[in-house]
């Protein structure tokens, strides 16, 4: 297509969006419940032609030469279907974040003034192959009240496609405008550089995978962009920590599920424990296929682990592997994790109260921990129900993003006749 | 300089701002607020080495024909300093936004969740040729527990070098790390760009200036950024108003100070009452020396305005000049507002609930009043003390941006070894 004509045709699909967005802000959330009913019925009742158009992308992939993991998460299969309306409900049954007075001041001139919780407006969605993500992300914007435009990866835009049509049915079914689930309905990256151009039309930008994808797209973008970069999560095993405990921690934090931005990635043990606590801990890891790569003081004590490198420091692993290194107090391992982390999980392990609060105080991170696994940052387990990710930047939201921080708010004031003197 | 040794002074700059930042971050607010009073003290105390530096900034600007206007701006004489050390006493009043729990909730794992406020980090503040603002910005970065980089601008560059060393001295004085407050002691443009690509440093950029100024460092700028565009604020005379409060608001709103971004930029009259309403109100207007620009119904009601083209709807005139247009209903008012305005401030004059109702819910600005003047969008009178500027966005912080609007938050989990079952 001519750039031209894929420009407009973006500016409409935007603008319609936006459009779309201004009446589901003033929705009842009954209405919002409803579209996700009927988005999780359909989910189930289309599931063959959605696996249809599924096995095309799948096809496609496997031509294309997609390894077997993409093609994995590329799959979007009855059960796929099922797991994802089960998700939805779960939607369905969190609060209505929407028209929360947040504050409420009578100033001295009589005019009442409230800060009321309103959506965003329209969000735009960068995500890779799973498409999953088309169904899971519009359903949190859509109780949220937010439009959403969705630009899945290119493999998997036949099943993104017909996942669009579901949302369509669902939103015109419950007197919704169906316009406010968008799909890209065009894998030509033209298409999304015009979007991220568009400020007057899209609020916020959301991308999710790889940290290549989310720099190529915050340095694109011209519109806000809420980042979830990588997860290198630190434990700290302080000098009085209980070290049964920190085993346990440490083990629950790189081995119960290593692929995920909130695993463990690097250990930090103090000197005055390390001889202790480092043999039983790494025969534990290793039993469950860890590989350790450890500094020169981690290598003194267990000479079967590699010798990490300066980049290990910086290093999201989502594998079995596990940077180790022996550092003095608390000073020395806040100043690593400053360093080298990315801001997002750190736990300490202590009996020492305050060196736990000069830890959680001083680490510059989106969740600190003091005696927890680091699994424990999400959205689900703070009690925030489903999250759209976990933000490591530091303006709007931080750390898991729910309901509540896909929107934002505005200044309500109630007069009679107040002027500025 | 080269480019090389700019840039690495620049990190240098930034690196040292960071740092303080973080020991500023757990600081007690008694010695911040010490730092606030000394600075007030010593902006006083060194009024004559102030003006002398601010001389030397003048003459440059008088042979370089700077308009009266921008030296008037640049003037930093005794009494700006005495007016401004007066503000900084009002910032030391304020509450320590700091260490507050915004929330707090115990998980069914007995893990103890809280949300706690904490300063964002170091805050680089881009503006033009007022000195003040290096001092009431660096208040407020101080207080709130950021440390800030100044880039001021050019004309003014010797008056702010000497403002930062009284922060300098004042925050030592505090026993706090002197670089929190750094003034860019160069005028090169090159700085400016190389400080804008450090998103590992510098956590947030506010621009503050015109909308060229804005855009640009948006633009350009690798780091989140908060914008505080134009005001084009309208009022609405409902068909329900009460006509004299009206005329009150709409000439409060435009005219009491109209160089300000929360004045009255553009009239909107229903025409159910535009033939009673205008007259009178141009009468008075014009009696203040306001030019008015009217659409074509207007004109027809009082020929002597002028016809308002399209550019008048977008226009933030900052000036004794008034947009007005006549329009059918709130749905118009409302439409014309989300089409022209700039997200700012709004306000609606009824004495009909609904209607004022649909008006606050379906206008998506920052603001939106209810029988009141648009010139009450503002910190002071929001009472949330001194602020930083006005957002115009939708992320992190929207409409008036005081010191808890200066802070973002961590989440700290203090458990007993829980894991991720």
């Amino acid at each position: 297509m001519r750039i031209t004509g894929l420009k407009r045709r973006m500016r409409e699909l935007a603008g319609s969006a936006q459009a779309a967005g201004r009446l589901l802000a003033r929705s009842p959330g009954a209405a919002r419940d409803a579209a996700l009913a009927r988005a999780a019925e359909l989910l189930v009742a289309r599931a063959a032609e959605l696996e249809a158009a599924n096995a095309g992308d799948l096809a496609a992939g496997r031509a294309a030469g997609l390894s077997a993991a993409l093609l994995d998460r590329l799959r979007f299969d009855r059960r796929a279907a099922e797991r994802t309306a089960a998700g939805l409900r779960e939607v369905i049954a969190l609060a209505d974040p929407l028209g929360a007075v947040l504050a409420e001041t009578r100033r001295p001139n009589g005019l009442v003034l409230q800060r009321v919780r309103v959506p965003i407006g329209t969000i735009l969605m960068i995500y890779e192959s799973r498409p999953n993500v088309t169904a899971d992300a519009a359903g949190l914007c859509l109780k949220s009240g937010n439009a959403v435009v969705l630009r899945g990866g290119s493999e998997a835009l036949a099943t993104n496609l017909a996942l669009g049509r579901v949302w369509a049915e669902a939103l015109a079914a419950a007197g919704l405008p169906p316009a406010a689930v968008a799909v890209v309905p065009t894998a030509d990256r033209r298409a999304l550089d015009a979007l991220l151009a568009m400020d007057d039309l899209i609020d916020l930008v959301i991308p999710r995978g790889g940290e290549g994808l989310i720099r190529a797209v915050a340095e694109k973008s011209r519109i806000p962009t809420i980042k979830h970069y990588k997860g290198v999560c630190h434990v700290y095993v302080h000098a009085a920590a209980d070290l049964e405990m920190a085993r346990r921690i440490v083990f629950n934090a790189k081995v119960q599920r290593p692929g995920v931005c909130n695993a463990l990635e690097t250990l930090l043990v103090d000197q005055a424990v390390a001889a202790r606590f480092i043999p039983e801990c790494f025969r534990e890891l290793r039993a469950a296929g860890v590989e350790l790569r450890g500094c020169g003081l981690t290598l003194a004590l267990d000479p079967a682990a590699k010798p990490a490198a300066e980049a290990d420091w910086f290093a999201e692993y989502l594998d079995l592997i596990l940077a180790v290194r022996v550092v003095n107090g608390v000073g020395q391992a806040v100043e690593h994790i400053n360093a080298y982390g990315s801001r997002h999980t750190e736990s300490i392990v202590t009996a020492d109260r305050a060196a736990a609060e000069e830890f959680l105080g001083a680490v510059d991170s989106a969740c600190v921990f003091w005696n927890a696994s680091t699994r424990l940052a999400d959205g689900q387990q703070f009690g925030l129900g489903a999250e759209i990710g976990i933000s490591t930047g530091k303006l709007h939201a931080r750390g898991p993003m729910g309901l509540a921080e896909l929107c934002t708010y505005k200044w309500v004031g109630r007069g009679t006749g107040q002027l500025r003197e």
